[in-house]
């Protein structure tokens, strides 16, 4: 029975659009390090979609553009405030602190794995300011959408942003998702990250090949990352393919498009899957679900091909993407529905 | 005029067979972080090719590659000694001392730029070992080819390896250009890593598109590569596309062939400028030679759209590539002549 | 009316014995960075004193102690689990991820102060061994006694030492009131420690002038801390000195002679706050103790020149030190007497 | 035979006035961290003292000095420039690339172990400024007196310091020996460090107990200075004792006073040696001096009780000190005088 791949947005293959653009890259000889005219180009539409003057970087994973921006934006005595589920803090091996030198993060609890206003500034008001013993808050990260598949409101970024703001943090957006967040919202990117500094652009989950992306709208940080992302080895020599990638992605809306597409595929699945019985926590407003589903359930239908994660007893996670097709849904949920 | 390309390797485009190899892997869904088939397969080409049991880490870029490599090899508190001229001490920006906490690169003269051993050997002798006041010298690394074109005899490897052996250092290969090295060479490419523990594969100047890589013979090595790569934001989520790109890479020789025929095309630049009555110096042995130039001439050779480096006044750098057609070679010889 | 100091043990002054020890000292010229005979007499006592072949290494603070002696246990890419309230997590400016090229310190919970093997087994149980995504747990830091003050029984701690064997964690400990626990534990320094790799002496809190320590029982550990303590700056020219000092503490059972006295204080001062109808909660065990107060009489005690440090609305830290006498306690309580 | 030392100046013994000062202020409790009545009279002192605001920081060690002033001056991806003997590159184990992240400390040739403009101007000619490839060349540091034992005149730091504020480079003074420059000088001790903008006291080489201190002019440095030294384990808790001693050494000329009997009793042993033939090279300015001795006198000399150290074959260090006196002087000199 062929398989069909619900585990990670990671484990899609590449948009056909990406591989041709790589294709149309590849003539003749081009300026290294990103002194070409398609890096060009591709910073020229980043500050046209943001709608606001900005630098983009590209670098090779989420891991590296979440670690090295965050280093950009926060001494090495301050610390880093996400959720607790944040994947900087949980998944992403320490690289902020290593990048950082020796940066805290700071995971805060928050219902719906969305960061609480509330909870934050009574955080932010236990904190000893300007004493060298606590590592300063200077940076709140959220993740749009977030590592359970919930999408922040705007009003919510909004508060956080202002909070923040307030008490002289910056705001950082790790977009892992953040295309499907976009999709979900029916806002411009501009919006999207309305107040955020930097974010990252998680194209790879999303279609592209090889890249994902640093974008700041701070040139103090955009200076510094030129010097840090050549340290970290993160400057791709024949960087046309990868701006090259990241032009065709953020080209005609293909991005949001990719990422709306891989939602509704969302949506058909955890409807489908409701429809049998099974509780699906959070909602899923982007294209992850979190499924409670009896272990031999599970097991059987992941014996018949179907392949997501397992989170411990009784909990499974299932991805969507680009590539999900209908067809993949409805055998899946075929299949499921002759187990049960 | 079309422009003709001897500033970089890293300018040139990437090889048919590699893009064919993208395509040929962008089917299906594939798990993430290289736990895919063709990771697998590169694993196993890898220790075949180099006939003896390896491990292959794709990464970003040579630097990534260099000092990742020589950060789990060293401690924190030892010195690696190289050329004075080494890419690990000029031009990757510290990243060495970056990624290994403080590790000190300590360059030595050696003529045609080359370590000597004699000099390497008087440097040792110098240490005050064990004193904690200074690093500990803990590596040797060497460039092969070198960054000046020049390429280390097996012999003087084997020297090298030796005496680092009898001090206790072991031995680290900057491979930018390795597969010129073997060319020039005409040994195996096993016999061309002989001795030496850790080495990086070069790929991307020699037709790949968006990879290098860290092969080591050393299970400690690989082992904390593991954890020091992915807290480096360095391991590709869709790995599978940089392994399809190093398998098609290492594949019926095609490195070697790649680099043979860059090293046919500087002999056949390096013959036709030094007929012209300019002096090169060293002999360039791989695809990079440097050139005695005055500066009117090389104005007017740059004018006439044929591209290199000035390196300060009165000299120049050549590099050719595996897309360096005869037709190249001859036609900047051509608008030379034209010139003197 | 005079002041008396209940702020911190680190507001007490120096003890005569390490005066007159450094006064004793200071004879001639000796061999710089602990070369000299009296260094030489402290590691000897040490062992003795543990009852196991031990190293002693001087450093500045308690926080150097800690976090170098974590960085020489643990590799960049581990983790230190210990208490929510763990001072090397809240209080020492993440130094330990500083020095550790990026390690995570893990807090979790646990009644009374106390790490409970029950919640530390959980943990371990959640964490995805291997993955290089998620920072590997590799210590285990228990502080005795605790920053609130309480005593681990030595049956808790020989079960957390054993759950770490059998996890492949390894114990430090953070001593910085280690004397009090030993005091108030009424057992040998040796038992104190057992299962205990490396642990700090915090000497200063306790009567010492310009010194705390790392003693390691593991070579290696000690092998690497020769070279990080020097590139530290951790290694005092004069060693001598702050070896006398540490070989007049650790002499004839002065440090647990001094702390014994600065829990008995404590007793005394606890019971007569007690007394006077506030609550102390934990009950304490060493020489600190937490007491609701309402912030009125709060206030009106400190302006009696009573000093300690207030927590928040309503909390109140009271701790003596080898120096509180009788006198003060009494003379503190007279004070509060007048005001309720 | 009675040893007489020679060996280092951090083999002297504290001076009196050092033990007095701390006796005086070990009365009563004081303020932890510097929060004392002592360390704010020692931030006076200091800005007195070199007319200009200035603040001071204690620090246990030379080196942790050095290492955390450069850090706080210098980006990660910056570099030191210094001169090829500088102890910030031989003999700190690296501890400044260790504290800032892997900057780059290079080291450039100058003779009499003095930094010579023409040098440094040479070589940041050749720096590709913004390039990240390049560590950029933020910190030019001088030592005065210089690891040999020579004296910057005054008017060559001021050509080093205008040279590096037309180049954007900042100026670290490396004051192990400062006092002995300053003595052998004669200026004050403003003038000494006029242009500079952090420098290290050297003050345990010269009669201190057990510590050093970085004293800057900037303010940005010193705010850094809090949280850098903080996480480096470098804010001693019972700040008062080192800043008492502190503050003795820097009251009424001390720390003048006994440098410059420390360069007389040099001069005194210099003209002694040079007297029976022997050559010192260079011409000792402070308290050092490296003395051309066949291995067998030196053995001799040793043997009879006179302390130094052997650098290589036939060359010795000679170091004198504020205990040095002048029966020393003569006994070491009478005694190789028997030998010759």
């Amino acid at each position: 029975m062929r398989p069909i791949e619900f585990r990670s947005d990671n484990a899609a293959p590449t948009a056909d659009y990406v591989l041709e653009a790589i294709a149309q890259a590849n003539s003749g000889s081009a300026m290294a390090y990103g002194g070409d005219a398609i890096t060009a180009a591709l910073q020229q539409r980043v500050s046209e979609l943001f709608e606001r003057e900005a630098r983009i970087f590209p670098v090779l994973t989420g891991t590296a553009a979440n670690a090295l921006g965050l280093a950009a934006m926060c001494p090495p005595w301050g610390a880093v405030i996400c959720h607790e589920v944040g994947h900087i803090l949980t998944s992403e091996a320490a690289a902020t602190a290593a990048f950082g030198g020796g940066i805290q993060v700071t995971g805060l609890p928050g219902a719906g794995s969305l960061l609480d206003p509330t909870t934050v500034a009574a955080h932010l008001d236990g904190v000893r300011w300007d004493d060298p013993h606590e590592s300063q808050p200077a940076v709140l990260s959220v993740t749009q959408a977030t590592e359970l598949g919930a999408v922040y409101p705007l009003d919510r970024i909004a508060e956080l942003v202002e909070l923040a703001a307030e008490r002289g943090l910056r705001v950082h957006l790790d977009g892992a998702r953040l295309a499907n967040a976009i999709a979900a919202l029916g806002c411009t990117p501009a919006r999207a990250v309305a107040g955020v500094t930097t974010f990252t652009l998680g194209a790879t989950k999303n279609g592209v090949l090889s890249t994902d992306a640093i974008v700041t709208f701070d040139d103090r940080v955009a200076d510094e990352l030129r010097f840090r992302l050549k340290r970290a080895g993160q400057v791709a020599s024949k960087m046309r393919y990868a701006s090259a990638q990241l032009l065709a992605y953020l080209a005609e809306d293909r991005w949001i498009d990719s990422a709306r597409h891989a939602n509704a595929a969302m949506r058909r699945l955890a409807a489908g899957v409701a429809a049998l019985g099974f509780t699906i926590e959070p909602q899923p407003e982007a294209n992850i679900a979190f499924v409670a589903m009896p272990d031999e359930i599970r097991q059987r239908w992941s014996k018949a091909g179907v392949d997501f994660y397992d989170l411990g007893p009784g909990r499974i996670r299932l991805v969507t993407s680009f590539a999900t097709s209908d067809a993949d849904v409805d055998d899946a949920l075929d299949r499921l529905r002759g187990i049960v």
